[in-house]
């Protein structure tokens, strides 16, 4: 079942005005649609970043393994690493920690692995979780992703607008938990911070615990912090957080804040590639790690981490960035498969148009904060081409080639800086 | 594809009288054979551990997932816990280290898992290396495995001998290894000690290196000497042995020799489950770990230490014990998936006789040292119904129903203690 040919194809979708700790995000995400079309007709979807940088390897990477047969993901990663090992790809908003040249081939294969994964199951008739051992769950949690948001991007014609508002003080950070509980059911909160002072966001993760009293919650500044920082918020909230993602930058200075919080620390900054594993495992930086099979390599490789983790006796939870149903598809599938998958999963899915997807509407949905395990063969999803169109003429006329969020900001504020690490 | 039915026969078939540090092999080695049979008439064969108390762990577990799909290794995983989780399997003999509830799970687990994996291949028309993401190379490398042996069993008929004569010093194993090189072409070689004082046993291995220059050297004598006597034995042959195997007993004392010995350890004894890992890795006790889907949960499971390895720079052989065509073409399987696998396998292969096994002839061979990839679905062998049932009546007939190497020593020499950790 060889591979004949290989589609990449860039599209753009509406983005709202999310503030994170290097800016804000653009009016446009970018991603990348992988279509493997097999010699017997199958097509295997895949879907991950749309940087032009990142595109150009994706087209590197898909020559070199055309001819190659779907089920031989080794030599198709190998294939991959020939072409691409040499450099390291940098995103330009380093909140998925550093860049390294196996970290690039991982990413890029990734992107493969899971369409060639969706053609075997399309192939053999089964969904790509029973090609990871079988699914253990019908049901994959998710958790309610908050952001400080402004009410829209600044010029924005009001067809281009979201309609949840503001949320840049503890009430407006309530008043979005509110709705997106009330519309996905989610059993678990995380709020993006390091956007504002971390005395802000304790009195607003405050705020969370007095209106949700039962719900886990999480706090995540993509390391804006100090260790002596990280080390006061962690303590104000103790009892508070399930979990505190990433308060300050690398595995020295988590392992520090690790040995004195309360709390586990999560991370997908500082242990993200396989390089990080045992360093971040000896010194003991982590008790939970957020994987993202979009860089961890794929399903499989994301699988190994998980066994590694349980081995380690740190938690797991997935990652995410914006993205569309290609990417939730191959989440859902890759957890129902996963023995060792402890908390909700992360997901921007709610900041997404309900409307704007390349995928056929109906194959993914949220009940009660969990989306239930597809059961069609591969992914369990279905292109839409019109939808693809769509989504690659919005992706020519928006113009954005690369995720800027500092830049952006700077465009908006000059003089803006980064917050890592202001705090 | 659900299971219907589950047959586990117990097989014997000769075994010469090979020496080890807590006895000598018995006449006859014992294995059980899974069929799993499914409801679409496909039948997935496995291969494990032949004891009583192993037969009847494997009839529990065999009972309980019995209904499940062959996909869903997941849920037949948690089944097997859930029958048998409670107890822990004490082999008799201690050469593959201390038994833990864990490990026997993944033991009785293990059996089953290769089972459904033939059965998946058999089903979709690919070889077990394609699930398990595809063949990185299409032969795997073996090393020799050399024993101390006496000429025969004592009080054996003629026809129940074998012809490699015995082996009790260093001119005996060298003999021993020409031959096996000469049929084999094997590309490494290991002795099996902890069977003579370790002078002997240095010396032995100093004539292999006068015989063989070329050849990388292992000896492995089964946790038999203390932390100053490993030390010296590695001093000894430094610069000679591309590994040093389980000198000592225990995390610790590996650790120990592992600090000062100039070659690397590595081990089947020390490093066994799943809740050795955390404590190996970050002790540094090994270099190398001997991987065996036999009792680390099967090929998946296998695949995912293996990975966990490659991430803790920790390099990846694989244990054997005696065994059959079904298990060897297991582990060729496995291996050939296998990305990180840095040194040539054991198998105790030339010990079985060529006209015992369970499986027609003619799949497995060993060429230039190495067994050529089986491309055939599944793993690739097939059952000779005729030949289980030969071996089965030798199971009934021989007596044996557990391994006791020790046992079997005692009988014979009165007053014999095993001699771990006799130097
Ligand atoms: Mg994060
Ligand atoms: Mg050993």
């Amino acid at each position: 079942m060889k591979i004949r040919q290989i589609t990449v194809t860039p599209v753009a979708f509406h983005d709202p005005a999310l503030l994170n700790a290097v800016g804000v995000h653009e009016p446009y995400a970018l991603r990348s649609i992988i279509q493997l079309h097999c010699d017997d007709g199958v097509v295997g979807l895949g879907e991950s970043y749309g940087d032009d940088a990142f595109l150009a390897l994706l087209g590197a990477a898909a020559e070199a393994i055309t001819g190659l047969d779907v089920f031989h993901l080794g030599l198709i990663e190998q294939a991959v690493a020939r072409v691409i090992g040499g450099g390291a790809f940098a995103d330009s908003h380093g909140l998925t920690g550093g860049s390294s040249s196996s970290k690039t081939v991982l990413s890029v294969f990734s992107a493969f692995e899971v369409a060639c994964l969706d053609a075997q199951g399309k192939s053999v008739g089964r969904p790509v979780a029973d090609l990871l051992g079988g699914a253990v769950r019908d049901r994959v949690p998710f958790s309610a992703y908050l952001f400080y948001k402004w009410d829209g991007h600044p010029g924005a014609a009001p067809e281009d607008g979201d309609d949840w508002g503001a949320a840049l003080d503890p009430d407006g950070i309530v008043r979005q938990a509110r709705r997106m509980i009330d519309r996905y059911g989610f059993g678990a909160v995380k709020l993006k911070g390091g956007v504002f002072p971390p005395e802000q966001e304790i009195e607003a993760v405050l705020a969370l615990r007095a209106a949700f009293p039962d719900l886990p919650l999480r706090l995540d500044p993509n390391a804006a912090w100090t260790v002596p920082t990280s080390l006061k918020v962690a303590e104000a909230l103790d009892g508070v957080l399930e979990y505190l993602e990433d308060p300050t930058a690398g595995i020295e200075g988590m392992a520090e804040v690790a040995r004195q919080a309360p709390m586990p620390l999560a991370t997908n900054m500082c242990v993200v590639a396989p390089e990080h594993l045992a360093p971040g495992l000896r010194q003991r930086a982590i008790g939970v790690l957020l994987s993202d099979h979009h860089y961890w390599g794929g399903l499989r490789h994301s699988q190994q981490v998980s066994a590694l983790c349980a081995n380690f006796d740190v938690g797991l939870s997935m990652h995410s960035n914006s993205h569309l149903g290609i990417s939730l598809a191959a989440m859902v599938q890759l957890a129902a498969a996963t023995q060792h998958l402890t908390y909700a999963c992360d997901t921007h899915w709610p900041w997404k148009r309900e409307d704007e997807d390349v995928i056929v509407p109906g194959a993914l949905s949220f009940v009660d904060g969990a989306v239930p395990v597809p059961q069609g063969p591969g992914l369990g999803v279905e292109l839409d081409e019109d939808a693809l169109a769509r989504l690659h003429r919005l992706y020519l006329d928006c113009g954005l080639r690369q995720r800027d969020d500092t830049g952006y900001m700077q465009r908006l504020h000059p003089g803006y800086t980064p917050n890592t690490p202001g705090w």
